[in-house]
């Protein structure tokens, strides 16, 4: 379901479906508007996801132990309301339900087993494609490593896609966000694994979001809108393709520094003049025209053991970096190498 | 599924699937080698569709009784295996199966009430969008009005989208049908109301038409692909907004002079250049440089009573009239000028 005001469907959808509902809300929204526009029942569950830290396997759990404890582990439907972090929690929590176990039995492809429980997704920021991927990340919370439930089973049932929830999303977030869109597409296309139905989604997210960036006013209700498109055909792109050089190196900042997702993105953009050459010209040209600064010198001056943590959780990334360099991708990404571009982000 | 040989994976996902299946596959497969591809077991049923006219309430209704008959009218999955008349026949048998009834009563919007069959469509030409629309065209056999089953249930759960399916289909045939997706995305682009989701699948999928009727081989392996791929997006694209005046006549050729969809709608396109000049130019050009001719004058000299009916079966579609022409279409399309178009197809 699309456009301004689509949201007021939900309340249709749901009383199609007979039996309790569990929200899962961006932490963001506690005590604001958007939770009147959301037909909550007295009978329903709602857990607002802190999203300070991107989602773990161990905070997954958290949430499907607290369903069932409170005698809501069988709901009919599962509404996830907010950014990537949120839409990808409410994913897992839905497999997890109906699949039992622990999240991390299912970090990696074809692993989910039974079908999850019927979910929506409703994002509330526009860039990460979660709402039409097929995987959900969450970090480790022994190992540390990022990794998602890659499965059919992931994907979402129903989306509403209304751009009027992104309105009060800060600029620079706004920004930040809508590259990961942007970012990711030019990876795929820059990538040696590709095949037309990857590309073409990418072709047009990209095209939606120059049309964004180089606008003079990006948040206007029509740029808004477009946003939401490309995210969607983005995170379409994504179930198609494999990414590059960026997401790895932005894995790292995540991993080791805590830096969230999409502006390690952009911050890790800075050093990729040598794998991106007209992309980086690209994307500072966008982002000098919003006038949106990207951070500079967060891994600047780090210890050796912190580059080579921050160099292990990047080389991990085995598909993206060899759809970007090869299969030698270890020649070329030396730890020194990388250290070199992680001082220069 | 997608890319050269996705039909392969068929197997692994009925192994994961319970119960026997039910095949429906066009009728121009009969004794042909595809047959040896597909996983067919003994306790499966296969219905060879009959494409010599577009599906009719009364086939879809006589599939369903023979189904029941032959105490095979609860299958686990049904795979749709053809062209768009095949793949909308099996998407509402699909429905017909779980709802009961006749398949009239649900031509209309949102008229089914329960989930489907969980069905598989495997296309083997590409350009009607079939796969991916939320609707299956049926001709009323008593109304003779053409209407869909427009539901969210009528969408395929699973898609194999296989190029090398496309291979052996004639070239006229291949451009006819390619086109109907370059047409009905004109026509939505063209239109009043108009939406950003459905505008970006319109121009990806037009790009790529472009790219593959104004190559060299339009049937090369990577232009067979490339079709598959905008056949899907136009899919998508229909799902999300209107066509325009193309259909609406090419409508009329199918009730009263039983025209085929796909070259209906290039045969229509002769007499478009007053609605659409710019894109009858360049689909003239598209036709020239692939050597496809457009069958012309086959609504010249018909009588009186036959214009009438045609102008009836044409003018009877509202919702793209008006989006092409506003909501005064009905002072626009008059008699005299309905009848002009046709004469001068």
């Amino acid at each position: 379901m699309f456009g301004k005001g689509a949201i007021d469907g939900l309340k249709d959808i749901l009383d199609r479906r007979d039996g309790y509902k569990v929200y899962l809300i961006d932490g963001y929204f506690r005590d604001r508007d958007i939770l009147d526009s959301l037909p909550i029942e007295g009978s329903d569950e709602v857990i607002f996801v802190d999203t300070t830290s991107e989602p773990s396997t161990a905070d997954i759990d958290s949430y499907r132990d607290f369903l069932v404890e409170v005698g809501k582990g069988s709901p009919s439907t599962i509404i996830g309301v907010g950014g990537g972090s949120t839409l990808d929690s409410a994913k897992a929590v839905a497999n997890l339900l109906t699949n039992g176990g622990k999240a991390e039995d299912y970090q990696g492809w074809d692993l989910v087993k039974k079908p999850a429980i019927y979910k929506i997704g409703i994002p509330t920021i526009s860039g990460t494609g979660a709402e039409a991927s097929r995987t959900c990340v969450m970090t480790n919370s022994k190992s540390g490593i990022k990794l998602g439930m890659n499965s059919d089973f992931t994907i979402y049932d129903q989306l509403i896609l209304d751009p009027n929830l992104t309105k009060t999303v800060p600029r620079e977030q706004y920004f930040y966000t809508g590259m990961d869109t942007y970012l990711h597409c030019i990876e795929s296309l820059n990538g040696i694994y590709r095949n037309a139905i990857g590309d073409a989604f990418s072709n047009q997210a990209i095209e939606l979001c120059r049309e964004v960036f180089f606008s003079e006013d990006m948040m206007s209700d029509e740029n808004r809108e477009r946003l939401m498109v490309a995210s969607y055909l983005g995170g379409c792109a994504i179930a198609n393709s494999f990414v590059g050089t960026i997401h790895p190196f932005s894995a790292g900042l995540s991993v080791v520094l805590g830096t969230h997702h999409c502006i390690g993105n952009c911050i890790t953009m800075g050093a990729m003049e040598q794998f991106y050459p007209k992309e980086y010209e690209e994307f500072f040209k966008m982002a000098e025209k919003q006038n949106i600064e990207i951070p500079k010198g967060i891994a600047k001056n780090l210890d050796r053991e912190t580059y080579k943590r921050l160099y292990d959780a990047t080389i991990v990334h085995e598909k993206p970096l060899s759809n970007a360099l090869g299969d030698d991708f270890r020649d070329i990404l030396t730890l020194e190498r990388v250290v070199d571009i992680f001082k220069s982000m």
